[in-house]
């Protein structure tokens, strides 16, 4: 007895015919000889109503139906009397009057109930995927995002992009975070690894004439993981060449704009904003800003060098620099409030904050003695103080600045209810640095990846400077989520090899490890650049949830195990020989 | 200067337009003082001409440009003169004057020719497969590829299927081919496996309530490799809940007739051609035959099974068969031929072959005068003998004929070239046995998988004999090709504990394998059912190549390994220890 119709489609328009359904109850209410059930499939709920006046014996099987037991009916659809309409329901306005049942499987009680915004921990949730993916919150999302994933690939293959899957098994190139390995059976003592992305096959694909290449891509990272993590995350991937890095600009924001009119019915407004890399960190302190709000970080290292506060004229003197936040109608905290901004700032590296109350007319606090008149007025028209501010100081390297007060402008903007939820502001973070100083390795490394492009004027810092070439790279943030990256890649092998030595690469390292790249080069290279969206994030974000896993499936815990299936686990010795391995810890006790 | 329009795509229409172009050269002609390139991108190639007329910068330039450069030219589109114009070029008619040219990279010359059908050692083309990619066939391939898989997800869509993405690190669950193992850093000695199938998830998302399940997914199995195996492998994997088999076959009939249409413009004729296992096995000797020829094989157990070829009446005696195929028009095949047939069928496990030839109005061959008349007679009718035939007879038990037989089927197929190869012959196999008895382990096997649903009817020979039992199991062919797989599967726990059972699990085994599954039906699971589609493989059929290698951008060899990034590899002994893993074999000397 297969479903003709889908419950939660029934409506007036079916009034009067016979549907076949199948689902799962919902719900049960005895009303003493007649029984109605709540039947639920993806689409919704209906109500089906048993009574021996339809067919005595379908009241009989469906009294021993519970909770998620699976049902097949066949009944007449029904208007319901006007007093039992249920405006809630989408289907509230009909009933299903069954004549015909089978229990096409029985359910032991689930653990948690079948419906959304339930509280429970998430491992139960986890553990359970398969309940819990009943939840019309989930199954929302997981459909929302496989329509998220033919936008995308609808709009690429409008503009005569080519999908082409690229190895999961391939080599290992750690530069970055750490590979997962895959032993080579065949080969031993070798491993593959996953790809921590396809960056060089579809760096390849370009060399290969492919000229606009996409793909919906597995990607692995091995890191110690986050709550916006997972070892394994999609991205959709895309390269083209002989496209200006504006015009690929254009076209990705023209797909996020049918991105997001498609899936949940907003406009994007189009161009997006650009910051610089200095701009971002500067006015917010983060390189991937919110921008759904104001409340910028002010530079008044100026003004303040010369004061009487030593912390900051030491600092200054030292090459620091001291910001200030204005945070309005914030002059009221609490000493217990003023007092966790120290820890605040401790973590995120800050040696501390100082801080100014603007209330009762007056500047209160315990640097405002040091400041003097002329400072205060410098300070008031620069950060625009009012009564009933309080003004927040960081005095650091620029970097621990940043951080600390870019956070508390994040904390800030939350709690004070400066963000609009229902907003989504777009912005392209342009000129990256191509280098960052690791004071750990004492050497360079790439802040996208080595294959960046630099900026040409400046190129000739490779032998002067490393650290102030631009690169021509692009982030695409979102409401403080970096959503996409990307950049214009190193075509040329000679700015390759540059690249390698600025990383610290010998000839020998640079060629064991990428010496197919730089051969590639040689043959004919066109010039190329791409880009990679996060799914799971934009998915994320669409979706208005704030956890990753809500987007995904059957997603991994933070300790990297699928509570599921108990993975990883321990496996056969025999594989481990045929692998040419050997586990080198004692194996845990045979415990889950 | 970005390209304005495609090299192949221009003609007629654009003659006197100004067009930039970016591309490579295909090929170069120096006409002392004027330069013929033909550039060539994706769509095709066009000829541009450098003539100091138009400008001589550009054509000093130009004449540094060798094969493989790539350049980008603005130029005005021109009618070429009548007598030059090339009607095997799509863009023959036209040739474009350039007045502006930019190299935009240079290349070496490359170690084999940039065109189609080339016959050089795959080797070479797999370790510069970058530039074997810039083959017109190859990029062909690539897009036929990409078209295919957006027809599949378009059809999928259109039908209400849900895109989901099951998780790469997972567990591991060997049962069949062997896993690919990941050693977890995290939880040291324990390992996540590649899946070998999305089958476990993808069942649980039937649980799960999603209804209409598909993915184009990436499947590992690590086997020592023949030329149609790859040690990773796309699926167009499928699952639906509350469907009969007859009503997916039918979808899947309507999505496979849309694929050939679409990609290549063949129409396939519906409803495809049904076959038992048992018809398939007895008349073509393959689970998957090769329909586009008949010369089926016949049974002659009962002619025979008297006669005097003691051979023939010991092998039917012990319950085996004898069955024979006549091969029109080979009664004239040399004694060397003939001789040939006895190390054919050692091939396939035989012990050798009958034959018997009918020339000049006679039977002639060493077993002919062990024939009464009447057995002739009862031959000649059964094989409809005439002029000119070749019999050749398999006595042996079913399995060993079948597989003899059938081989020699197809060889002769191909070598009398009864194959139409413009044809596609789609059929269904069904009633597939469930188990199949494996002489080495002494057990069981499960002939698809152990979720595999056994036919109502036949489910209480679990008991009694679990070999008879048929499974509900379908498998596509096409062209003596498994194209497609599926069953209906397993949906209550009894049952699934039946074949686990009958595979030799022990209660404990079963559950410490499968106990989430064996819990999950417990929760209200729904009948379900699915089928898997071998994208590469299809791929190579559509595309009338006979290597899945050719079908797949950056394939690996027979030996399981990367030959352009030298995959897999050795990796830092830091990496091993941080996975608690150890190499247990000397490792090889660091040769590549």
């Amino acid at each position: 007895m297969l479903k003709t119709h889908h419950c939660g489609q029934l409506g007036k328009a079916h009034v009067g015919e016979t549907v076949q359904l199948n689902g799962w109850v919902q719900r049960r209410r005895d009303l003493g000889g007649v029984l109605f059930i709540d039947l639920r499939d993806r689409t919704g709920i209906v109500q089906i109503v048993f009574n021996p006046d339809f067919s005595g014996e379908a009241l009989e099987i469906a009294d021993r139906a519970r909770n998620e037991y699976v049902l097949a009916v066949r009944g007449k659809v029904v208007e319901r009397a006007e007093e039992t309409k249920n405006a809630n329901l989408a289907t509230g306005e009909i009933e299903v009057q069954v004549s015909e049942i089978e229990i096409l499987n029985a359910a032991k009680n689930p653990p948690f109930f079948i419906e959304d915004g339930i509280e429970i921990d998430e491992a139960l949730r986890l553990k359970y995927r398969y309940l819990d993916l009943r939840r019309p919150e989930m199954q929302r999302t997981l459909m929302l995002r496989s329509k998220a994933a033919k936008i995308f690939r609808d709009f690429l293959d409008e503009k005569e992009f080519v999908e082409v899957e690229t190895p999961i098994l391939t080599r290992s190139t750690p530069e970055g975070a750490r590979d997962y390995l895959v032993p080579s059976r065949v080969h031993p003592g070798e491993f593959f690894a996953l790809p921590q992305s396809p960056q060089i096959f579809k760096q390849l694909l370009m060399v290969g004439g492919l000229e606009r290449y996409y793909q919906i891509a597995r990607c692995f990272r091995d890191e110690d993981l986050r709550a916006d993590r997972q070892p394994e995350f999609t991205q959709v991937d895309i390269e083209t060449s002989f496209l200006s890095p504006e015009q690929l600009q254009e076209m990705m924001e023209e797909l996020m704009a049918k991105l997001f009119k498609e899936t949940i019915g907003v406009d994007i407004p189009r161009p997006f904003q650009r910051l610089t890399y200095a701009d971002a960190m500067g006015k917010y302190g983060s390189d991937k800003p919110d921008l759904r709000f104001g409340l910028e970080l002010v530079e008044v290292s100026d003004i303040v060098a010369g004061s009487g506060v030593k912390v900051f004229s030491t600092v200054v003197g030292n090459g620091g620099q001291v910001k200030a936040l204005n945070a309005k109608g914030c002059a009221s905290w609490s000493r217990k409030e003023l007092d966790d901004l120290q820890p605040f700032a401790a973590r995120y590296g800050g040696k501390g904050l100082a801080w100014i109350q603007v209330k009762d007319g007056d500047w209160k606090g315990p640097i405002v003695k040091f400041f003097t008149e002329e400072e205060k007025a410098a300070l008031t028209e620069r950060l625009q103080v009012e009564e009933g501010d309080l003004l927040v100081f960081s005095a650091d390297k620029p970097k621990v600045v940043a951080d600390v007060l870019g956070n508390l402008r994040l904390k800030l903007g939350k709690d004070l209810g400066l963000i609009d939820e229902s907003q989504f502001k777009f912005a392209w973070i342009v000129d990256f640095p191509l280098l960052g100083y690791d004071e750990e390795e004492k050497r360079y490394v790439a802040e996208h990846h080595p294959f960046t492009r630099p900026k040409e004027e400046d190129i000739h810092y490779f032998d002067t400077d490393p650290g102030k070439i631009r690169a021509q790279a692009y982030d695409l943030v979102l409401n403080g989520y970096e959503v996409g990256g990307g950049s214009m890649r190193i075509y040329k092998r000679d700015i390759q090899e540059k690249m390698f030595a600025a990383l610290g690469f010998s000839k020998e390292e640079a060629w064991d490890k990428f010496g197919y790249l730089l051969e590639a080069f040689e043959y004919g290279t066109p010039p190329h650049g791409g880009i990679a969206f996060g799914l799971d994030r934009l998915v994320m974000l669409l979706a208005g949830r704030s956890n990753l896993r809500e987007t995904i499936a059957f997603p991994k815990t933070a300790s990297a195990t699928c509570l599921l299936m108990d993975a990883p686990g321990e496996v056969d010795s025999q594989q481990l020989e045929q692998l040419s391995i050997r586990v080198a810890v004692k194996q845990p006790s045979s415990s889950q």
